[in-house]
């Protein structure tokens, strides 16, 4: 096992002030290099060339939520929810591990790098591999982060509509952004946690803060998650990476730095990724890779890429080295097809390229968002008289189920120079 | 010229709110390739290794401190000052590319990739050569660059005890590391300045401002630069930079990026960094190497070189990607060779190698500061009654003078675990 | 005429940070006594009751409100409408002036200290008095406050559904009661505003922070403003004015001050106030005592009531003083006469009082707010193609209307320790 | 005993954010009324007349003071330092009483209202009156708030030169102020905190927090509470109340609340202040009187005396309720003697009064103060080795004793319109 130098037992957090360690299974996860790797993956993607304050990280959202957690035990047990030692740890642990499987610029790449493959099945395996180097003092962290855990309100701190992830995110993320609209109470939300039959539920009096939380979230989403620059760029870098996978695929040799060219050459998906077999190391392959792999290859690579005689790769590495973003249009319905058919054409002409290629140009899809779920295990508000309500139900000023909603919108992204008549 | 295609007419920075780009030239330099090379540039080199939060870039700080410039411009016209608009732009202009010669981690690695060559040199270059792209528009920007302008005032701006570069890191660096101590009202010290025959001065009611600013930023560097764990953290990349140098020197294939391997291969030093010849390109191959190098390349490399055969360079990368860092000691005097020696005679045995390689474990340096430089250009006092005193004899209830004494610190790091008895 | 000794030429507000007078009439509306007096009446009521923090006085919000007009008439600008300065003086006295009719703990008390009358009213009384001092320069002021100015938009910045007054107090009073739920991007949806055809309308690209500064709105209402702690406590300061009111009809002598005797001994209407004859002062006596009156004068007699034979009157006031607060029930549906009666019945025997004097202990009452008023001149939003679109239409994703539905909430006082079975 | 109605559980803190009451006995002292006249008292005085947003109470700074008090606590507790609970509960008593004995503007009117009578005295007897109340209940407080505990770091964390009351006012002062100098990282020197040989000491580490703490509490001195405004509106509110009990002396009826006339009437002295006989009640008839009185009672008063027949008193009363404010000079030498009777013999001509009474108009005093004393129980740092060295000689790089050197300022104010030749 790792033994690090310098033990730190405070971090000094610009959003919550002073954030404590309080034992040493959180010690050991944070110093696990599985972990440190958070420090190199930035929280959301592209975001910064929209808001240039966005460039925080993973590691620190891990750490913010741990820090909420905390609040929420705390409490908890005030309200006298008894919650053993041992779970507590295990529940600090989850929500410290619950993201560790994302990849490059969080959720930018992800099912791109490896097809279909979303980040949560990633962090299970990296929990497994990690509990190996801690003696198993991840059992019952994985018992609660896979909901297989009698107090299931546990899971749901990590994992819900109302869960620390997402205290932590939106709280964050609207500071770095500079984007008020996503601040949220959320000491004053934590505060209203409670549990009834081993469910989570909020207090009576938290009915408004909740509501306030649903619909900062759905600000956030459209204003930078889904920001139509964010979008552009991050498409165009989906595009960049889509295209070396495609020359990498026809043999092409392409610099990247190792960890990156494994995916390059290998193209692992779903299916085989957990496979891979291994000789000499714990880990498969795949893994190996994975965990070697942060924001710094991918950039470095593109930044290279920019030279490339291809001149499509060239010319989409230069777009996101240099913020030259392309034209972006949002609708509430789906493009026709006459229009993308008539922008390709134009822009196989004016790049000299074939029509089959311009799609690396001239592109449609759709974003979708809703800020409550009603499918999902639903927020319910716990009276004073023991009644136990559903929020769309509870809030009898507001129209909470319009935020279950779900909202579809399509974009279109084509080079800004390519003239177009309506 | 590169034409932008999404114009961004307002940042929203977290620390200040909105700031707004008045002019075209102040867009276009923004637009430049060099400048959004300083996305890519962390602000503060490996402090987040203590403080996460300070995950800010060169960038954000650049606008920033172009922000408050146009505050101070603004108060200056309204004290009846006259500034031109093309004096306007041209400061705005220099305020933005003062530090455009940076390279990765900002000062960490500064002497160290192009050996005692300083940033500012590097920046007066590239301004040259953005000019040449400008169409001559930064000539009056690099007249006051250079302080050859009349109205040194507005250099004084740009640079000097107390210009607007200072007052951004101040509260920027104070604002991402969460560190309260530096936090300075840079609208109240803005709001106090004032021209004395085109010098730049403080009215008197802005004596204390001045005082918390002067002692504000030595807390910062104590607290923040010059944090031990920061020492110790640059001061391994700067040996793992090093360690490739000697490597590379000896002939060595090192995995790199093209950018940085221009530098590993070609070593280039202050005096031939600028001479180099160059073919088909504007710019000297170095500095063509130099504006695509970043943190990216850097980071990318090392964490390939914790796979290399070379023990001493896998070492020091893997204590740079996983946060392993050395044991640091501070003292006020220098550290006594006998006790150097024996560290280091107990890492050659202990690691076996010779005792000539030891000095990358084992390793003294010394940093230095001082919040107020009396030799340089001082900070006025402007007293209402017209009289002009150094801000050193103007504050009759403290003494500044005290500020002005350069502290020296002596480092001294090796590996933790050998064992030392005093 | 008063010349004020000492000068203020700037404003630290804690909100928004420096805050400049631009001009010798803000300069000059400020110093004057009517102005001054704002400083002693509380924002909020009895807020801080509820919220310690929130102790900030209209005066703060006067020229906060001020300070966000300047920023509003910046920002047009630089979208070229056109406003003169005469103009730019004329709205920044309106915004400061468009309050100044408030008494004693602002709504408070409104409409009991004199029945039926509006602050608006007494606001514009005010400012003709004011004009009277200031020769006249309020003329165009008075006009863009009574909407006889032919640029509309104008008194929509002073008085509308998005003027800069409901812009400031949101943010104010969320700082000060540390309500995070009413944080509101001012600055963003300021700098959305525009101008068509003379009305005041918002750009496309500010829909969503609209919307957030609706439900900031409505939710700063429920949780600040109509807090069941803060109508409580406010309920019971009515009663006691209303009290001491009865008594003085009667004919009983109550300690007060000399401005606030004025009114238990005339109780003056809506219909007689501004009629009140008048010897030797400009203003007529009700204005005269009205504008002496402030928080102190109904405080400091309320303390000295807490000593009075009256039995009902010194209850209520020592539960002000005291913090010594009834229950209070909130209901979607008006409370049963039945059980109203009952306890009522209840506290006439535990007090051993007339059955008639009950409804100083037990009381009902409704209080009713909605966040946008579709009756009322509506927020419209500006798209690129020239359309102007009403926002509850505007926003695709939500269902803005929701917000337009008032919400009446009935409300039911009684003591505490009065026992009331189900 | 009192039974509040409306239990409150939690604070919303607009500094700290919620504030939880922790035991029962820190709820009845909020609860006594001795506690709730607090929301009636400002904390700064009449600094609200420089710094508009300084309208918080000295309730709200106790709150704040016992939230640190918590924080300390628990700090202690983590190192191992044992704390029982009666005196976790009396330690928090200590600090929530120590100012309960402020009078009408806290520091103003100390030693006015009665002669020589600090504001520490009447706090101890409040708290025995109290005691009395609670049934014995705050015995332990009343030995840790008098020294006379074993464990003095109890009584150091409420009174010393680090106490929990300093580190609420500077941050708490700051934050209403708008004066970000004297920020202070309250979290971190709290972190910082330690227990040795029962004293409170500070780990090596708080050394640059320390000395920042320091500086910044002589910047809020120098810039907010002996702001050259705030002593020339606090001295004519001093002016005013002198000039009320002179002629109070001489048997003339003034306007008052049946509180203040006790005190106008009987000019109470320390030497006679808590003899007064009483009949009926538990406190003295002067207590009584004390425990009555606020800002309002004053307030209220001076705003009738603006109409009292004697010029002097009518004079200084329109001068505090416009904000009339006298000019101020300072000096670091006082004032000579020629220069004070040449303007008085001037105020007696323009305004026709016995030059005896022109010190009304023209005084001058002194004002003092130091960052830190030498005399009073030091700051002790505490390095890991285990020594204790005094802050002064801890500090390597900063003089702390310049700190230490008290500062005399001398005023001198006067009627602005009284021309004075130099």
């Amino acid at each position: 096992m790792i033994v690090p130098l310098n033990k730190l037992k405070n971090f000094n957090d610009p959003v919550y002030g002073f954030i404590s360690i309080s034992c040493s299974l959180v010690y050991d996860i944070i110093a696990h290099p599985y972990f440190q790797r958070l420090r190199r993956i930035s929280q959301l993607g592209l975001s910064n060339y929209v808001y240039p304050g966005a460039q925080h990280t993973r590691f620190q959202h891990m750490i913010g939520a741990m820090s909420l957690m905390q609040q929420a035990i705390e409490t908890l047990e005030q309200k006298g929810i008894s919650i053993t030692t041992p779970e507590k740890e295990a529940v600090l642990a989850a929500i410290l591990l619950h993201d560790i499987g994302h990849g490059p610029f969080s959720h930018t790449l992800e099912n791109i790098l490896i097809k279909n493959l979303e980040h949560e099945k990633i962090s299970l395996a990296l929990m497994h591999l990690m509990n190996q180097d801690l003696d198993g003092r991840l059992d019952l962290c994985i018992e609660i982060f896979t909901n297989r855990y009698r107090k299931s309100f546990l899971h749901q701190l990590v994992s819900s509509q109302l869960d620390m992830d997402r205290l932590d995110y939106l709280r964050r993320d609207s500071f770095y952004s500079g984007v008020q609209e996503g601040v949220v109470g959320q000491d004053r939300i934590i505060k209203m946690l409670n549990v009834h039959e081993d469910e989570l539920v909020v207090d009576e009096k938290g009915i408004y803060s909740i509501e306030k939380f649903l619909i900062a979230r759905r600000l956030m989403y459209w204003q930078v998650y889904l920001h139509k620059t964010v979008v552009a760029a991050e498409s165009i870098l989906i595009k960049a990476v889509e295209r070396a996978y495609e020359l990498s695929a026809k043999g092409e040799q392409l610099f990247a730095t190792p960890a990156f060219s494994y995916f390059l050459t290998q193209q692992p998906t779903a299916a085989n990724f957990f496979l891979t077999p291994t000789g000499s190391t714990n880990a498969p392959a795949g893994i190996n890779a994975y965990t070697q792999l942060d924001d710094n290859d991918v950039m470095a690579s593109v930044k290279v890429w920019c030279h490339h005689p291809d001149k499509i790769l060239s010319d989409l590495c230069l777009m996101i080295r240099d913020r030259l973003l392309p034209k972006i249009e949002f609708s509430n319905v789906p493009f026709e097809e006459s229009k993308i058919k008539a922008l390709q054409a134009k822009v196989a002409l004016s790049k000299n390229i074939p029509l089959a290629s311009t799609s690396y140009y001239v592109y449609t899809d759709s974003i979708r968002n809703r800020a409550y779920n009603l499918d999902s295990l639903n927020i319910k508000i716990l009276y004073k008289n023991g009644e136990l309500i559903d929020i769309t139900r509870a809030s009898d000023q507001y129209n909470i189920e319009a935020l279950a909603k779900p909202v579809t919108k399509y974009f279109l992204c084509y080079p800004k120079n390519v003239i177009f008549t309506h």
